[in-house]
């Protein structure tokens, strides 16, 4: 760091378990262009989904001790799992600013709603944790949510089965409880969930609203850092790294999986040990 | 360890990415009930079948490490994607007997084929490392082989859907090639897929050997410690732990999937914090 003054022209740190939360990462791209990125995906431990608080949690730990090496103004925690498991000790534990998916994304919900009646689809962690239950009623206590864990559909993405009959059936399962009991809204409660939108839409029906908390997210960290003063002050020059990447496991993959995500190249990946953090 | 007068009564460590390798802990209690064993099951990082060479070989050496603590006799690597990418290195590094699942099931296809042609089915790992095939070449160099990778499969024993019509679908794709090549002997190149045997066999036909590399394994242990004085004298008795079970995260999910997998139940299962072997 080479001065206070320079404070606000660092990166924003975005993590996540794999590449998921590359759809947060192009959110903040998108709307804050001036932003520079430094995005750590834990690939040699993924998933998350289906691992405890415990774990869930220390893993999360090394990742911002390792994000706080980068020097990061604020950490954009691009994980449902995390945001519903680790959050909170995160946030206690951290001396810069925190956000997760799951407050912008239950915001979101609640003004989509006409019905009051929301339905949630994440993983089993998030799904468990009840924590997108809790951010929508505290908000609004006479909206009433269901959660469903789908837990096939971030094997299903990460095969690129992304419109698929098998991807079909097993949508119409994991979403049929959801469709009768009525709901006019739906969190993509878990990153990886978007890219199955389509599918999910064509199931779920035209008279229901799908709410991606990417984008809330990305206004969120937009309000805090003008909140904040720590928005940078102009666009990055050229020879300037813009974006950079990081992941515990499979540089060359990872690269091929962002670029069907992210709408330009990524240059490079690098792999980091994240156990030493 | 008491003295080498009691070495032979240790016990062996059998070790996984996660609860499959118990399809292998359970032929060994089968074939070798005086065994005591210790079984790890990395399920804080499962999966591995998608990781790289270096990743699975760091976390295996963790692993040996932690089994070696646990004064084990020797070692069963009941996990394909560990033998096919870090069995060797193991090998030269420890000072017990060390053994994969690679090997005993190339040795049984070759047996069991008669027309020479041999197929495995595996994760993307596995078949990437090609050592099947190599294996397979070096015992008859006049077997043909075809490999495929199967990567939905895992995350579909995971959920349950052993026998379900999305799952003969997935099979029925990753599968036709296999068909339309003439094998006569199929290699389960994973130790999740036993579970899904009557589907795969339904799909292949009557004509085609599966064969389960677990039960070889086994076999090939119990040779292995005649042949270096290691076998266990008598059963252990009421009061001894006949079988531990360590995971780096879960217990109480992994003792529910383990007790559909083998056929008693497991009383306890201990969480060991892998990161520090």
């Amino acid at each position: 760091m080479s001065g206070q003054e320079e404070w606000h022209n660092s990166p924003i740190g975005v993590f996540d378990s794999g590449v998921g939360g590359l759809t947060v990462a192009r959110e903040i791209m998108r709307q804050l262009p001036n932003e520079r990125i430094v995005y750590f995906g834990d690939t040699a431990r993924v998933p998350y989904g289906n691992k405890s608080k415990e774990t869930v949690t220390k893993f999360s730990r090394q990742i911002v001790n390792f994000l706080k090496k980068q020097e990061v103004k604020a950490i954009v925690v691009a994980c449902n799992t995390v945001s519903a498991y680790a959050l909170e000790e995160l946030e206690q534990e951290t001396d810069i600013p925190i956000i997760g998916v799951m407050k912008p994304g239950a915001r979101a919900a609640i003004l989509a709603t006409k019905n009051k009646k929301v339905g949630v689809i994440a993983t089993e962690a998030t799904v468990h944790s009840g924590i997108y239950t809790r951010y929508i009623k505290e908000n609004d206590a006479n909206v009433s949510t269901l959660e469903r864990a789908c837990p096939l559909f971030v094997p299903l993405v990460e095969e690129g089965l992304w419109e698929d009959p098998v991807t079909d059936e097993i949508a119409r399962r994991y979403l049929s409880e959801l469709i009768d009991s009525g709901i006019d809204t739906l969190i993509l409660g878990c990153t990886h969930y978007p890219m199955l939108r389509s599918t999910v839409a064509k199931i779920m029906g035209e008279g229901v609203t799908l709410v991606n908390p990417a984008y809330e997210t990305a206004r969120e960290l937009k309000m805090l850092l003008a909140e904040k003063g720590l928005e940078s002050e102009h666009r990055p020059g050229l020879g300037t790294e813009l974006y950079r990447f990081y992941v515990s496991d499979g540089a060359e993959k990872f690269k091929q999986l962002a670029n069907s995500i992210l709408t330009y190249g990524i240059l490079s990946a690098k792999v980091v040990n994240i156990e030493e953090y």
